[in-house]
Formats: C-alpha cells, structure tokens, sequence
C-alpha cells in the first residue's frame, strides 16, 4: 500500500494529522482527507510539500499563506 | 517505492506529466514536480486531487481556477 502520513507544520514542528492517507483534495481553501479507513478530515490548510517516496504530505496552516 | 504519476487533466482528458514522482511542492501558483529519476519539472497548474494508493496525482491547468 502506498498511502502517506498528513503532518501540520505549525512553529516548525510537525504535527500527525491522519496516518495512512489515500485521498488529498485541496477545495476552497481547505483540504480534504480521507484515509484508507473511511476516516476523513477537512483542515484550513494548504499543501506544502509531498514526498511520497517518504510517505510524507506536508500541510502548511491556511492563513499562513505566503502567495 | 510508493511514488506516484502525475497528469494534468485538460478538457476531461488526463495528459501523463511525469512518471514516478517523489516529490511535489505548490509554489508561486506553479507545481514543481521531481521524479525518483531527479527528473524535474515546473508546471502553471494547480493540485486538483491525489489518489495515493491508485498512484495518482492529478493537477489541473492554473488558469482554470474556480476558487
């Protein structure tokens, strides 16, 4: 299974969102979660960075928006 | 290796953009993508949904925004 762990970055520590996420949808601002349980989760964030050969998808807060 | 592909989705029809990619960071309105290869690319496109466990990453023209 290739699913990815959600961290928040907040004051440069990473903070476990949801483990073993399948589904990432950014809409509105916010961005959709969904693990490959049926857990799901909508956070005011935005997408930092994805490593997925890591299993790593970096959120950054929202209203931290630097563009 | 739990990368994933990336396409861009244009007039309903997904383009393949990179093969195996690792990494993928949201940047100034543009997605930089970089495969396990270290093949790289920067595209004016936005994240439109990941499906990690199909290994799929979907981005869509930036232009096209609707939020």
């Amino acid at each position: 299974m290739c699913e990815a762990n959600a961290y928040l970055l907040k004051d440069d520590k990473e903070e476990l969102l949801m483990e073993r996420v399948d589904r990432v949808v950014p809409q509105n601002g916010e961005i959709y979660l969904e693990s490959i349980w049926g857990q799901r989760k909508t956070i005011a964030a935005r997408i930092k960075e994805l490593n997925l050969v890591d299993h790593r998808i970096i959120l950054e807060p929202a209203q931290e928006e630097s563009n």
